[in-house]
């Protein structure tokens, strides 16, 4: 029984490891759609995300069951209650990255992004990889100090965010209302998806070291 | 021991409603700052924000003690495990209406929102008023046919979300990139809370039917 209950435990890590690698993978199928206007790239984002919701739904389950019929105590218990959260941050990172998708949809056969901004979308592209890639080997192994670079590169989506905000405000911007929300709306987009990255961090600190979420502070590590 | 353990899942469930409350008067004060440019206003919302993040961290931690000392099983179990998320969600309601007051302050001695557009946030605001009462009133009387009517005001929110993209994309939208930016991004903050609100709502129907969230088809209440 005991050896059935790692198991389980174990299953729930291993499945919000495969959830992070489905949104980094969403997220960088989302960012060549949209900076190759491929609507066929961006329709396959879209139906797979149904796949994430589907590994949500199960975890959920899973981390309900093993609680009920296995009544952890201390870090397993908070490995199932934290991991109810973290599969919830995982699957809405899963519905940002099909937002990105839908904006190359919206706007096929034209960019959503103007030529100028194309390099800036494919920096926040290839930043929430990073992230995602953190965030599956802080789930793994547990080393909570990853979490700091999880934070850095947070930092720097959080710059191209606000630089974003500049240019679409700035005098010489040509391209329109409708290119500025474009651009506004997946710049946002981005930022979110690394925010639950840091909150995710967060969360596996919160299991290592029992510290109460609240007071984790990611700058200190 | 067990009416202790009765109080304390009655705990969990008041300090939902509580946060329910807290948040829909953050959303209805942030609304007035929006539509006033008051900026004292504002910034109280914001400052108040805190108490929110406050009660969610408490609720974390309740939610998790009661799991580990009481090992509830069924509905108490779906309650604490069901709770945490509510929470989590009701703390992001908390964000999103300090997003609007923070959009208030940044504009502020001007509106954020022109004179023709003033009817349509008042009407987001008090939606998102109704929405944040009956999820005050599912949590409190477990009632799920509640639920329809919130995704009946959330399917107004998501209408005037919709005609409000419309609006800034006109030919005849006067108030150039700024400020259709900053429409669309408040809308979209009332559009997210309203959201949430709907996922609460599913949350109490998965505790009070055991029903896997997933497979909830509000629509069929």
């Amino acid at each position: 029984m005991r050896a059935n209950y790692r198991e389980q435990l174990d299953t729930i890590s291993a499945e919000l490891i495969e959830m992070s690698n489905l949104v980094g993978t969403a997220m960088a199928l989302a960012t060549q759609s949209l900076l190759d206007a491929d609507i066929s790239l961006a329709e396959q984002v879209i139906n797979n995300d149904e796949a994430v919701d589907h590994l949500n739904q199960e975890l959920e389950d899973k981390c309900f069951n093993v609680t009920a019929l296995q009544q952890p105590v201390a870090t397993d218990l908070r490995t199932t209650m934290s991991g109810l959260r973290i599969s919830a941050s995982l699957e809405r990172m899963g519905d940002l990255a099909a937002h990105v998708a839908k904006q190359a949809r919206l706007r096929y056969p034209n960019q959503s992004v103007p030529a100028e901004l194309r390099a800036t979308f494919a920096r926040l592209g290839s930043l929430c990889q990073e992230v995602v890639a953190k965030v599956a080997a802080v789930i793994e192994t547990r080393d909570v100090t990853l979490a700091a670079d999880i934070r850095r590169y947070d930092d720097e989506i959080d710059r191209l965010h606000r630089e974003l905000f500049t240019v679409v405000l700035s005098p010489t911007w040509s391209h329109g209302v409708e290119a500025a929300i474009d651009v506004t709306l997946l710049s946002r987009y981005y930022e979110r998806f690394a925010d639950h990255g840091v909150t995710i961090s967060r969360r596996v600190i919160h299991i290592v070291t029992g510290e109460p979420y609240g007071e984790i502070d990611i700058d200190l590590l």
